[in-house]
């Protein structure tokens, strides 16, 4: 997501923020990813942010309209852009998302696809074992493909057009995923599309794109060296600080 | 390990908390692990309770040495009784600790048993996608065999004798961690062992055992519909009780 941002506007100021001691998200009930994500942009809200992008699928799927109402500054989620993007590429046959069990038991994908496309016939699938597959390193081979496989049988049966891969990490798992669901089947990748929304922002702020090349500030609240070592494969290298947030 | 206690000390009143909202524990770092640990025993330490079990192996191999000195009554642990009873089982060639991340990169486990038996070789593995397999209903299987062949195929060319199960979810996969270890590897599950460590404590106190069947209370801090259904695989259906940890 950083990264496809920083494509789009590699000029503006960005500031970082994972809840690494509480991640993941996705198992957790709506009031607790509610109350983590209004903590985490409480953080950023500090820091006189003039775009907060709610990079998270889970938290912009169960905690977005809360934050919108809340903030002093624009907010982006993943759901809107992500839809748009799907739409645009779908063909014939059915769409489809996928993501964590919060993400797909909220219905919030499955409910704009239907009230921006009520004709079209919209398909969902938790995958809650992708997120430790990816965060263990199992991007490919036997095992990534097997644990595929057994969540996206029935779904390829139906032969979407195009599939939004409602989960940050799903994307390193695209390559499996296209072999798996064959070419025909667009895969959305959330961070394109959140990169392209956000250059479709009306008054985008002053302060934002001005520069060659902005700042970069990341905070994890646990384990800044796990994610450095993360961060050094999705991100350039960069400096992590730790942050303990008050009601963590 | 609830279960095990049960039907050690069935008179005994139980209060279990499980810290849903913060969960996996096994994949953070050690001052978080610790400060969610000590949380937690201070809303059990608040119920007037006279023995603490921290039946987390990760909580235990991180954050035991804190809570025994902070706490008014017994604390017992997993490490002390899961290294007795593995060294009573262990045979000839090397014995074993599987677990999380954090608690294999603690060291704990192996520092003790080197201590008890410095004549044996001690072999260590992490495998972290066991607990979201557990998690996700993956106890046995073509991906539960692949992930415990990925992990263990170094460890069982060793040929260990006895292998410690460091975490609670593991005895979930023990049919198929059994298969492909070969019977000759005996697997120490952790319940048990603190069971028995239970009733071995001198002074037991008095309002322990007392009765026929004590009474269960549970209390997680998250999604206490899903925890539920965990617990209606795992132990008896009951009643469980959500609270909100002050400083979680």
């Amino acid at each position: 997501m950083l990264r496809a941002l920083r494509e789009a506007l590699p000029g503006a100021d960005y500031i970082y923020l994972g809840d690494t001691a509480r991640t993941p998200y996705g198992s957790k009930g709506q009031a607790t990813v509610l109350r983590y994500a209004r903590e985490c942009a409480d953080f950023l809200w500090h820091q006189n942010i003039d775009l907060l992008i709610v990079a998270c699928n889970t938290a912009s799927a169960l905690a977005l309209d809360t934050l919108q109402k809340q903030s002093p500054c624009p907010v982006i989620g993943t759901i809107e852009p992500a839809v748009k993007a799907c739409l645009s590429r779908a063909g014939r046959g059915p769409v489809a998302v996928i993501g964590t069990s919060a993400t797909i038991a909220s219905g919030a994908y499955q409910r704009r696809l239907a009230e921006l496309a009520p004709e079209l016939e919209v398909l969902s699938q938790a995958c809650p074992l992708f997120v430790p597959l990816v965060e263990e390193g199992f991007f490919s081979g036997e095992i990534a493909a097997r644990v595929i496989e057994h969540y996206l049988s029935s779904l390829r049966e139906k032969q979407p057009s195009a599939i939004i891969l409602a989960c940050t990490h799903y994307p390193l798992l695209s390559p499996g995923l296209s072999a798996f669901l064959g070419a025909q089947a667009a895969l959305i990748d959330c961070a394109g599309a959140v990169a392209e929304e956000v250059l479709r922002l009306k008054g985008v702020p002053r302060r934002m794109g001005g520069k060659d090349s902005g700042s970069m500030d990341y905070y994890v609240t646990d384990q800044p060296a796990r994610f450095n070592c993360l961060a050094n494969l999705l991100l350039e290298g960069c400096e992590v600080r730790s942050i303990k947030i008050e009601s963590l």
